[in-house]
């Protein structure tokens, strides 16, 4: 299970009613933020986000409305009586813009950070894998996805065939090998190959990218900014490195995507809502993201 | 005239229905922001404010609750298309804070910083008078006043009897001399003595001082905070330096103050107009803040 919560859907300003784009992904006791600009502290006590269970915060690139929040947020942990460390991950030139932002506050907990413009910092925060993968914006710029991986089947009757007491299924289950008399049982003798887990993908400020595509290929859910709805104004995302709802939409279809929602409106957007089918002619199962959006993500049976 | 707004009442942290102490105080087409924590922007928004025309923003001192939301004001008054220069005001190490700030802003004016812990750093936004004060905090913290001075009233019939034609009113009106024939006639023979201006004060995040006894002698309003409602907390109130209702009262009763507002609730008073009672008893003309409070304070007959 993958608990996915949009925070924001704002792009740029945050608004009276939507607070700036953000994501909060969580499973178990474990959690993941992606950007953190003004209000998101807000944004997820409105949401009623385990706070305290953030073990990573991931930033897209440093720009005012992606990054902003970051000291609230931090101190809203604090306040929560956090204590363990805490790992942020983000383009190069992270630990000197963070240590700026933090200039009047001063968190509980040990901040870690992970510089990377590569896909190959990948991070974990309990079940959850966290890559990072650059995309095409007016500065650097990464996406992410989140993937919980899932273990291959246990096979009972294999189990029993092999004369394993009930008492080490448990050893094997979770990977490990038992010693059974003098045979040792290694536990791909009776688990299956790894089933199909999760996997969610965000980003956001960028233009259509072959790198999005990739990562989000398959993805149960892809989280994509649509900063402007109309094709009509295709020269205006290209000129800011932004994308059209259809061409998130585009993204999501050649990825073979489960499910997209679009965030990161332009201010002057006021209702998203109107121009949805510029995005689900492309690609059908395309939701308009709103503020405090939840979905729990199952694994298949 | 002076209209006043006082844009939120919280302390610490931004609540979904209650946005950071700050206050926005204009006159004509000048404008003075105090403070500005996370959400101040919007909390602008929402009030309707004119942030193009603010031309002084007044930190009262370095904690992230009071000046988080610098950056997003600051890209607010850009894109409302600011281009004059900006003077910022705070205790020493302004610049400093206000440069790492900045790390993923850049304003389209230039800024001016004003570093002072003393009163005499006196600077005007149109006919606004603004001067700081040194507060009683953890950290060194300022308070503010806003004075519009009143010049004396023309008297037409001094000026008749002086033989000045009308055309010349106007130019002693507004303190400059004029020659009728080989006289020279002075403003001060026209004009009365100055009359009682408007004052607004405001100060959080301090215990009870002199300094704001001092500065907020007859003021038409202050604005003082009111951490903590009851008595009952004086002991941390003395421990983190902040106020209660009935102190913050006492300072007004001494300053012989018109009004008083309260302000920078601490998160743990879910209603403040029940502790109203605890103020109003020490100072009768108490009104508890609300988001968005507005007044304008007219010069008196």
């Amino acid at each position: 299970m993958l608990d996915v919560c949009l925070l924001g859907t704002a792009g740029m300003v945050p608004l009276k009613n939507r607070w700036l784009t953000s994501l909060y992904v969580s499973e178990g006791n474990h959690a993941v933020l992606i950007d953190c600009g003004e209000g998101t502290q807000i944004a997820l006590s409105e949401a009623g986000c385990r706070v305290k269970n953030i073990d990573v915060i991931c930033i897209t690139h440093f720009h005012q409305d992606h990054i902003g929040g970051l000291a609230g947020v931090l101190l809203m942990m604090s306040n929560a009586n956090r204590t363990e460390d805490v790992t942020l991950i983000g383009p190069p030139g992270l630990i000197d813009v963070v240590q700026k932002l933090l200039v009047c506050a001063s968190p509980s907990f040990r901040l870690l950070a992970s510089e990377t413009l590569e896909t190959d910092a990948v991070s974990q925060a309990g079940n959850i894998e966290i890559q990072p993968f650059p995309v095409d914006h007016v500065i650097p710029c990464l996406g992410y996805t989140l993937t919980v991986h899932r273990k291959g089947k246990f096979d009972p009757d294999k189990a029993k065939k092999l004369g394993i007491p009930l008492n080490a299924w448990s050893i094997l289950q979770r990977g490990e090998s038992v010693k059974i008399d003098d045979q040792i049982i290694h536990p791909e003798q009776v688990i299956g190959p790894p089933r199909k887990g999760l996997k969610v993908l965000y980003s956001t400020d960028t233009r259509p990218a072959d790198s999005i595509i990739q990562a989000g290929k398959n993805a149960d859910l892809m989280i994509l900014e649509g900063n402007y709805a109309s094709d009509q104004d295709i020269e205006k995302a290209k000129k800011w490195k932004h994308m059209t709802f259809s061409e998130a939409a585009g993204l999501a279809k050649k990825a073979e995507a489960k499910e997209l929602w679009l965030t990161h409106f332009s201010q002057s957007i006021i209702c998203p809502e109107e121009f949805q089918e510029n995005a689900v002619s492309v690609f059908p199962n395309t939701i308009i993201g709103r503020d405090g959006m939840q979905k729990t993500l199952k694994f298949e049976n």
